[in-house]
């Protein structure tokens, strides 16, 4: 397994503070510097072990990297991604586990120095708890992670990218920027949507029936709204087209149900009953 | 507590084979009868312990009961209620567990012998899996029951159906039937359609993405889809009002993100995320 002298974590929350546990537990890079804003937070994720150094300055926090990962809410990667590619040494990779690709990786990429290579990647990882206390060493285990390499990607920078998110244990799967972005609008964006609109549309009247259905469809809407209002607004065509296909869907099935074409009803059920059965628990 | 000569389950599959493993297991009947059509699932049921004997005919089954449960699907509840109440003995409690609740204790009610109550019921322990192997001994506890008087149930029989779902460890709540098939079409029944929506509308070239946000908010379309069309076609008028709620919110939320009217985005999303943190995991 490929190892690293530095690893450079920008943003150590949730993600961030479960790559430096990862890459740490396995023995994988011998510094791990964290760069944050929050003082207190950083001293906690070195106590924990996450991270072996931490620095305010991403200047500094990024001077001696072979790989960079920022680990920011996304509107912030792009402008982190850009001062860490400056500040970096020749060679380097940046990546970040933000949840849209296009327009991080459209922001990026044109101003960046040559040897430094910018591969947009986004880790499956995500939980509706956040903060580097909720961090786990095996998070990426067998999960998904889409690198989005774009025809501007050297392959020493791509090849780098999958071996980084490889080492963590991650199954990589790579795509172009806006199919990742088109897929996880259906996959992600549009179920943290829903989950949302059901969890509020339930009065109070109706939460003491609330059960084990409630509790798993809407789990996702306890997710950081901050976070999820920029990840939604990021990918806003995505997230229209996504909504659009569903609530068609949605109308069909309410008057399909309103007109009692019980066939019809049964047919929408069994779609998703056998999209769902593919996938297991 | 209260025990049992004689229950009779009418329909022994995930939740009448868990009624009968809980009496058993907490020793609250002598007799555990199981009606069903099919003798190889009966015979399964009785090696499993969920009934201590078993018969296809529904009159010859509830002529010692002390209680009658219906457990079949939503449709054969009011006929099989029916039925048994011609047959039980005189002071018997017939109930269900089934999912709506006004159509059903409507059906039932006139037709009845005096000395026989219907009380309908819902435990609010379902599971997107079927049949009695899948039942469990503990599946009431802790789990709510909405228990459904309308002006004509006795005290005496009420009584009875409260105790017989709080002797199975569950905690019960008493609403009218229609005030059931609201509140359960907001926090079941819509989330239902909405979980089995979500599923059908993923591509196979998707899937790969689903992560676990995307298998928690569709875990429910996993279910039955023969029993969720009866139950949907059964609370036709309450489901229609609750996907229209949904549909409208969800329109609000669709034009405030495509206008970038982000604070309205963030509403949305923390009034969700209110309703979601205040029952916990």
């Amino acid at each position: 397994m490929k190892s690293w002298d530095t690893v450079t974590i920008v943003g150590v929350g949730l993600i961030g503070g479960s790559v430096g546990l990862a890459l740490r537990k396995r023995g994988l890079a011998r510094n791990v510097v964290g760069v944050g804003r929050n003082q207190s937070k950083l001293r906690k994720a070195q106590r924990q072990g996450a991270i072996t150094a931490a620095t305010q300055d991403v200047e500094h926090g990024v001077s001696d990297a072979d790989v960079v990962v920022i680990c920011t809410p996304v509107e912030s990667i792009g402008p982190f991604a850009e001062r860490a590619a400056r500040a970096c040494p020749a060679g380097s990779l940046v990546t970040d586990a933000g949840s849209t690709k296009s327009n991080i990786v459209a922001s990026v990429r044109p101003k960046w120095p040559r040897e430094v290579g910018f591969v947009g990647s986004h880790p499956l990882a995500g939980s509706e708890k956040s903060g580097c206390e909720h961090g786990q060493a095996n998070l990426f285990e067998d999960r998904v992670t889409v690198v989005t390499p774009t025809a501007k990607t050297s392959e020493k920078h791509l090849k780098k990218a999958v071996q980084f998110w490889n080492s963590l244990g991650s199954v990589v799967i790579q795509m172009s920027p806006k199919q990742h972005d088109q897929a996880i609008a259906m996959t992600s964006h549009l179920p943290h949507v829903v989950a949302s609109i059901l969890a509020a549309s339930a009065g109070k009247d109706h939460l003491p029936l609330a059960a084990s259905g409630w509790l798993d469809t809407t789990r996702i809407a306890s997710g950081n709204v901050d976070l999820w209002k920029q990840i939604l607004t990021d990918n806003q065509p995505q997230v229209l087209k996504a909504i659009d296909k569903f609530e068609k869907t949605l109308h069909s099935f309410r008057r399909a149900l309103q007109s009692g074409r019980r066939q019809t009803v049964a047919r929408i059920l069994a779609k998703g009953k056998e999209n769902r059965d593919s996938l297991g628990n």
